[in-house]
């Protein structure tokens, strides 16, 4: 297992950049953040340190899982008749069927060790919320998660999952925040929106002394915490004496993308052969039709600007099942590696990548999340051109998590009832006309 | 990975007792399960032969998840401020997320190679339905599942899940069968119940020479499959250079617990200390409180009669949310090691089990079945007598399945709602007085 984990920050091609304050279009320090997060995380936000040590504690909760499989898709290569490689990356197998905890575990500790009590965040079906619960309770801290008031009510078992590791879970909007009075004033009824939750977590965390907030992906030390996933990639790729030509993930916010490839992006920097793949749903179409800008991250204007593809912080994106996906930006690490070139972003309907994920399910048994059906339907198609190039390339992707909470939206594929969207161009170009241009 | 099954039968403190035919009450031969099962389960199933090769092609579908991990379970251990090793063996990895896709994979195996076009099973909860769908798909044969219909009706997602693995699956009782007719000409609206749906099952299967029946437990070859996980756990111990000397498991038809202690129990016959702990609900307290007899396997009287402990084939047990522990009967090799005192039978109420599965998901982080709970409290039970004694035992138990199915239980349990059911002795009595007497 991996003692350290890999900052790509010095390894970029140009430095990114920074985070500006709305208001004087100024970057922001690391201090303005300090009301919101733990210091260690701040200067690991903006560290260009490359290698960052793993503490003890943290290695010790991880290993309850990790290092994660590295699996030859051998029954998927056989029934596409390639003469591709397809390995998985099995991050599925973590307590909370997700990536998530890799960098809840971390996030946690060092809230731990800066005497933080209690955790804020939002969730939206629940995947964060229930990696932040379980981090939360392995450590000793409190996590109170605003989960949108309309999951709340319809996917009711990720939230018993956060109440069995002891997490204290609100409807949002509440009427414990400004911000979630003033929503319910305006309509009692309100479902909720992942921004409004948002919202009401960093209120929280920024009242009360005791607590802090935490965000489950697109900044820089969520990421950093995910590389533990390509660097154990790499190393079980030499076990087993082969060596990556196309590394694939699926990208909402880009934490478990990032986490696979970013320990690869100074290979390829320097000359090695090797393709990234980002897919995203037609739907939620950030990194492919998006432009590339500053932009709020959240709905409220809550939060800095940051440099990403976006769709417009106002977009609002269809019900898609791989709710996960339905982010108007991206990490900003992962944004430059898009605009530079060096990741090929692509996007997918959803009812080939449920295809997909059946096809998976047939082959190699397992059922994976919608969003992870993302990136088996990329890895697909890369060995199905392998098939028609008969180039014999070593594809990898990473497997982010199971489907065993989403077992409603395969019903609705197998029953026919799943539309595909293609976001319109105006619609984006709308929604960016409020967004500063800086 | 093992690559031979190990048969316990000539290692057993005597032979077991033959299965009687009902009419005549002489032993029945091989002869009669032809139109039930291949003919390599029937030899397997009457085998003395110690070790059974597993052909490649099970292998090669088993790899997908074994070997399975054994785990030290410290965090459980520095809870408890025990001086005791605990070892959990985590067979919830498999895709349908427990043990019995290791009998599961063979005997779709077997059925194929004998040309069987299509398998016939039942299922309650849908466990065991789930696993033989997965199976069936992996090995390119249809499997046709009776479900019983409060199940298919109430729990909708293992339904799900045999769905896309591409099973039929039917609410039991259906018109398809002569005894499913029967029972719903005398009550159309009948929720159903798993001794109608295996005869259900089995009757599909008499009736079609391309289909075969299978069974998920109790039976002979079902448990030499499942050897391979007490192997695994022989050998894990040895490369940790420990060495057990208490195992525990929960005990329904009894296949994951035997599975873990068959392959030590000639080790205990030589002599060495070691204790098998065998653990059910109160409310189904057949190994604790029901004679050792003859009886017959399901309620509709159609399978020959087995020598086990039963707390008779009439027995109805309470709704308890481990729905895999709800059997009248069990394996007559575990009933036969029960009598002759190797195992040790106990029995726990529900809340205590699922208070030992929430002190599991806070320390260890994983969420397990009401079914596994059983052989977490039996574990703790053992580790905490280690507390007061000072031993420093060795403890491992069968960690059989994860709980994400069965988070309405945990809603509950959470909720104050579970019940806790001592099933009456006289009830006992009164069901076994329908039993013959041999």
């Amino acid at each position: 297992m991996p003692q350290k984990w890999y900052n790509v920050a010095p390894d970029l091609p140009r430095p990114l950049d920074p985070p500006l304050n709305p208001e004087t279009k100024e970057p922001i320090g690391p201090e303005a953040l300090i009301p919101i997060f733990p210091m260690e995380l701040i200067k690991q936000e903006v560290s260009q340190e490359r290698w960052i040590e793993i503490p003890d504690e943290i290695l010790r909760i991880l290993a309850l899982w990790r290092p994660s499989p590295l699996h030859r898709a051998f029954s998927l290569e056989r029934a596409l008749k390639t003469p591709a490689r397809i390995y998985y990356k099995n991050e599925s197998l973590s307590p909370p069927g997700s990536h998530k905890p890799n960098t809840a575990v971390a996030q946690a500790y060092y809230n731990k060790m800066e005497g933080v009590r209690r955790i804020c965040t939002e969730t939206g079906a629940g995947q964060w919320g229930s990696a932040l619960a379980f981090a939360c309770k392995l450590l000793g801290l409190e996590a109170t998660v605003y989960m949108v008031k309309c999951s709340y009510q319809q996917k009711p078992y990720r939230k018993s999952l956060m109440h069995i590791w002891g997490a204290t879970v609100y409807a949002s909007p509440t009427n414990l925040t400004r911000c979630g009075r003033a929503v319910l004033e305006m309509d009692p009824d309100s479902p909720g929106s992942l921004g409004c939750a948002i919202s009401e977590a960093m209120e929280d965390a920024v009242m009360h002394d005791d607590a802090k907030y935490s965000l489950g992906s697109v900044l820089n030390h969520v990421l950093l915490h995910q590389t533990i996933v390509g660097l154990e990639i790499k190393k079980q790729l030499e076990i087993a004496g082969d060596k990556a030509d196309v590394l694939v993930g699926c990208v909402g916010g880009g934490s478990n993308f990032a986490g696979a490839i970013l320990p690869f992006v100074a290979d390829k920097i320097k000359g090695q052969a090797l393709d990234f793949i980002g897919v995203e749903p037609c739907s939620c179409p950030t990194l492919t039709k998006g432009p590339y800008r500053y932009d709020f991250g959240d709905l409220a204007r809550m939060t800095p600007l940051l440099k990403m593809h976006t769709l417009g912080h106002g977009f609002i994106p269809p019900a898609i099942h791989a709710g996960g996906l339905r982010y108007h930006g991206a990490a900003p690490i992962v944004c430059q590696l898009v605009d530079s070139g060096l990741v090929i972003p692509r996007a997918y309907h959803q009812n080939e990548v449920f295809e997909a994920s059946m096809l998976f399910a047939s082959t190699e048994g397992l059922v994976c999340a919608p969003e992870t059906s993302h990136a088996i339907k990329g890895a697909i198609d890369e060995a199905l051109k392998c098939k028609e190039t008969g180039e014999e390339k070593c594809i990898v992707f990473n497997y982010s998590g199971h489907g065993h909470f989403d077992l409603a939206a395969y019903d609705a594929y197998l029953g026919g009832n799943l539309q595909d969207y293609e976001y319109p161009l105006d619609k984006i170009e709308k929604a960016l006309q409020d967004v500063p241009v800086i």
